[in-house]
């Protein structure tokens, strides 16, 4: 009997091998590729009793492509949970013992359409809900449940998603680049399509469906109109057939001056006829290969594109022509409000607000305005945008940025639940106390008919998506926090890296510790105090001296404002007054540099060099000791990791090991950057206990340019 | 018994799925990661038997990192082929039934340093070389025997490489994007180096080491000064880290304007003196981070990039710096002939004969000038470059394109074998009949003491490594021609089919088939007759029409030279004489429009329409014979394909699949393009039995166009 025993272990070893993508010498091990959806086996043996025995049977009550998706997905998640091939019926009458999915008649007011109800009846699992998406999504749940090793008795899950429409917005382009995309190529093979079909696609379709996400749109919003023509448009259909199957819509961005660089037209006013038949032939054309077609998104008269301001027209005018061309369907007009002018003496902080409130009103009800978090541009730290709560006519979409742009790209390890729950928890008092950012979001305060949030993926062709295999967290964060804002930063953490890397509870400690404290540590070595973009070519070294840009809102010391008094951007009355276009109670929080809470103090305040702050140091004391203890904290994260170790994949560890290395030479990087940079202006010595940089602000400078140079 | 056994292949099963990095329902199985080095399970048992009688053990009798690496990849490779874990030691005396990896000490003339000998001694397989790459080469040569299922009985192997310098050209940039590269990004990540080493930069050099390439030029030829900086010399040296330990060698590109860009001179004169120190000091501060390095790589005066002209030097001034730099080390300098004016009344044809040879016997004995294998550049099918045989003082390395610039990017299926190939054997007549250009390039016609055969990659972080699954063929051809350019394509296409797709022989007859036709089909709906470069903006889409480039020989009318006459460039007395470049006996080939074999005719002539060829047809009637015979010889290939289908990986199997409906109809665009645009010369009616496009001209210059705008 040994001998058979051995060659069945070495058949199924070889086996696996086979199988195994990774069957190298070198990349044996888990490469990521499975995100949180790994269904790795239930070792504890009566937890997986208890699973089993409701694992005789799963039952697909109702037809659909969605609804195979979830029990294809649950036959493949329970068969590796569990080590057992369930087979799927469609009916269960009598039995028990099963998974039921089924589409649920009646009413439910609490339950939204894509909502999903997780209950035990009649000794079965049903998850039901009013929709196929809302069973696909109940499935995802169930399978998350088990992968969390939770209990099954009492099992009773309800939930609806707050926000209409969960999006990713793709800045992939058709040549394959991905602009600001840190995780290689883009997934999307415009040359390979529409006749291969990667299978890549419905893993992608997979992942963004088990969080929740119900929307994407495929390029980048500095658009090719490309994308309008029919070679594309029927490769764009191939991909949004995968899509569908998972509830997820395919949306485009769009050339505003398509008609004419595409169509030939001799304009694209939006209130020329021929341009506005233009749009409504195309989105015809559109909805023939597309008949589920999500819709445009718009990057109009914003950093050199092409828009209705063109001809004088409004944004308005602009996303109202689009939207006349979405009248016989579903689809939708998102119109971004990522604008400002190349005025030396404006404020970049109130343009988006000065251009779009008197516009509140005059848009089509197909059309959303999708806002960035902040008023300037996804900084690691920046006030809500003043935009929120002051265009109650106007449904206000949340556009968050995923992929790290100023986070330090793939190198740096930020996780960005605390960013995106700072916004959303944020006050706007337009209604009186209480009027957070997620009740403008989620249409609740001003009663929006379509709501959105929308995040910049960090998604790429790298073998683990994301390039950083942290950062896949954020991509996880985000679709869990469109679907449940009141979700805590914390508790999605806990959900992810359980999921995702240990079921260790010691370690998985470690880690969320770490993954919490990321982005504070990231604002502290980058950007402390309300510091902001110091950016220039490449958004990744530092170059806060940078004063030489095509134009002064692209350049570094436009916004520092670092001079021989002090630090920081006067943005109250005696300034440029940002602040007025906040409520009082919003003001009053920020007006005084006294009062003001040290992250968001320079943005709204120019403060002396030796002025004493609420810590009892200077203001160049504070600054030296957050750059010094920023970078230092990184020594503390790779502690962290470290106490995981044993508990992670060897790989896995590594690969982040690795990247906390860069984390920290970078982060010395930075301070040394600023520290040098800024002494030249308040000539003062680095406060005792800090040792001073051992380059010279030349030398840095020098090894920036590295970056900058052919 | 029964259940334990279902438990344990259960157990198996989810071991291989979780170790997959595949394990997700839309991508299981073989994803194409591992190329030809799979090491499959031995399945015939007498076989396996005879193989396992000399799986005792493995005595690594010598020390070193790259012995190291043999034993390792021998030691995976039998446990995969075998399922046994066979152990590693370091003497066997008196032992047998063992592979023996040892250095041969003692003169054999026949044996060059890098060549290796496997031959059965003492009960053992004894695998010796005078190297330890020698020991590398002979062991994955053992591990193919194996793997192709060959029998031990008798195994008796020994080669020597023909050629010195074996490497593969990246033309990455230091953003990750690829000139000309169509597997997605760049497998070099700069961004994370050096304190994260991807563990692929370790499979890319099993791959290499596999074929017997030994160096690797990590950087565009169009090179960014970046490399030379210190920040990056460090990255440099982390791949160099995994390269040495499997006896590949490391190369950069260098911008011949550094000193001035990144050096901060006032010149970049290869005469002046401070320019001189520069490249000196910096390649000593290269050699201090990478004791082996190889050394550099030269595109100057060519196409924009900056060179030693500049300050009226001439190319060997240049080289001859740079090897003055070198003069410490063992590293090389490798000079690019790829030069052309922009002279609208010149041939680009004869550019780079007439600078280089009046050059010969000027250059420093550490450069080879590394030139092209056609005149022009890597097009489907050209006359070799008559350089080769005309610089008998020189060394002249060849440079193949690996990469698919001109023959489909990754959506078509061309083995390039046969374009080496005919190359290579291309009598060039300066020595007499047999004067090949192999003979030039292995340096046994000149006695050229160092040689070089260089590809450029098509490698990628595509999970694949070459987006095409056949392209993987490419590369393992190019690798082994360079090792050995007397192997047939056939024999070439034989192994790598075995190695990679299947162990069936009719199934693998049906794809050594298709591959052996591939570029004959390719050419003939591409550039048939000796047409070129009706290529513009991108290299993909057809655009015989473009007449409005920069420059004269950038536009595609240059090339072809349609008028109402006829076709074809004259290169005879009576044209532009490139003919004169070449030897009496060549010229004899080329030189009678009724001699001049047709795959060759106009390259050469420029050809009436009405003119009757060997094959009976006027040159129209061919032209459209050869696109639509070409277009249709696709659906043939798809044929070939599918019939080997039952023997195939069902993933690799549906990706060509698809790839292939997407040739065919790429195909009939290129047809369509050609005919509809020649036709507007030869005004005749496509030939009877052939269906005219169903489009018109302008129909087709409008699906093109759409790969050119914004």
């Amino acid at each position: 009997m040994t001998r058979s025993f051995i060659i069945l272990i070495f058949s199924c070893l070889l086996y696996g091998s086979k199988i195994s993508a990774a069957g190298t010498a070198a990349s044996d091990g888990d490469d990521g590729y499975r995100l949180w959806l790994k269904y790795e086996l239930v070792k504890n043996a009566s937890l997986k009793a208890e699973y089993l025995k409701y694992a005789t049977f799963i039952a697909q009550t109702a037809e659909g492509d969605i609804v195979q998706s979830a029990s294809r997905e649950l036959h493949m998640g329970l068969s590796k949970l569990l080590g057992k091939s369930v087979h799927v019926t469609n009916s269960f009458e009598g039995k028990s013992g099963g998974i039921v999915l089924k589409l649920e008649s009646g009413p439910d007011p609490t339950q939204q359409a894509e909502g999903y109800r997780i209950q035990l009846a009649g000794g079965n699992i049903v998850v039901s809900s009013k929709s196929e998406n809302g069973i696909l999504y109940g499935t995802f749940v169930l399978l998350r449940h088990m992968q969390m090793r939770l209990p099954v008795k009492g099992l009773s899950l309800a939930s609806s998603p707050k926000v209409r429409f969960r999006m990713l917005n793709h800045w992939d382009n058709p040549d394959g680049t991905i602009e600001r995309g840190y995780a290689g190529q883009s997934l999307w093979k415009w040359y390979e399509l529409p006749e291969r079909v990667d299978p890549r696609y419905t893993d992608y379709a997979r992942a963004n469906a088990s969080v929740g996400i119900n929307g994407t749109v495929l390029n980048n919003v500095n658009a090719s109109a490309r994308f309008m023509s029919q070679e594309y448009i029927v490769k764009v259909a191939a991909v949004a057939n995968v899509m569908r199957k998972y509830g997820i819509k395919t949306y485009l961005s769009v050339y505003f001056a398509a008609p004419k660089t595409l169509g030939g037209l001799t304009t694209s006013d939006p209130l020329d006829p021929q341009v506005r038949a233009w749009w409504k032939e195309k989105v015809a054309e559109i909805y023939k290969e597309i008949p589920d077609f999500g819709g445009f998104l718009v990057k109009a008269n914003s950093e050199g594109e092409p828009g209705p301001q063109d001809y004088g027209r409004t944004h308005a005018d602009g996303a109202n022509m689009l939207a006349e061309a979405f009248k016989p369907y579903d689809g939708i007009v998102v119109w971004r409000a990522f604008v400002y002018k190349a005025d030396p003496n404006a404020d970049r902080f109130k343009a988006a607000y000065e251009e779009f409130v008197p516009l509140d009103g005059k848009f089509d009800p197909k059309v959303i305005v999708q806002v960035k978090n902040g008023p300037i541009d996804f900084q690691p730290r920046e006030p809500f945008s003043p935009l929120f709560g002051n265009m109650p006519k106007t449904p206000l979409g949340m556009e968050f940025q995923i992929t790290q742009e100023y986070l330090g790209f793939a190198t740096h390890a930020v996780y960005e639940a605390p960013i995106f729950k700072e916004c959303l928890d944020s006050d706007t008092y337009v209604n009186g106390e209480g009027s957070t950012v997620a009740k403008v979001v989620d249409g609740s305060l001003h009663g929006y008919a379509r709501t959105l949030m929308a995040g910049v993926a960090n998604t790429g062709n790298s073998r683990n998506w994301t390039g950083h295999p942290l950062a896949q967290a954020n991509w996880y964060a985000f679709g869990r926090l469109s679907w449940d804002h009141q979700l805590s930063s914390e508790h999605i953490a806990h959900e992810w890296v359980a999921l995702t890397l240990t079921e260790n509870q010691k370690a998985s400690g470690h880690i969320v510790k770490l993954m919490l404290r990321s982005r504070e540590i990231y604002v502290d070595y980058n950007t402390p105090l309300g510091l902001s973009r110091p950016w220039m070519g490449v958004h990744f070294a530092p170059e806060p001296w940078e004063n030489k840009g095509s134009r002064p809102d692209w350049t570094a010391i436009y916004y520092h404002r670092a001079d021989s008094v002090g630090l920081g951007f006067d943005r109250t009355a005696s300034g440029s007054n940002a602040l007025a276009q906040y409520r009082p109670q919003v003001q009053q929080q920020w007006n005084h540099s006294d009062q003001t809470p040290l992250p968001y103090l320079l943005w709204f305040h120019h403060v002396r060099w030796d002025k004493k702050l609420s810590t009892g140091r200077s203001l160049w004391a504070e600054l030296c000791t957050r750059f010094y203890t920023g970078a230092d904290s990184v020594v503390w994260m790779q502690q962290q990791w470290d106490l995981a170790k044993g508990s992670l994949d060897p790989q896995i560890y590594t690969d982040v090991a690795e990247r906390l290395k860069v984390q920290r030479r970078e982060a010395i990087w930075w301070r040394d950057a600023w520290v040098l940079y800024l002494q030249t202006f308040a000539r003062q010595p680095i406060p005792a206990g800090f040792e001073p940089p051992k380059r010279t602000l030349e030398e840095v400078k020098k090894s920036v340019n590295v970056y900058l140079i052919r």
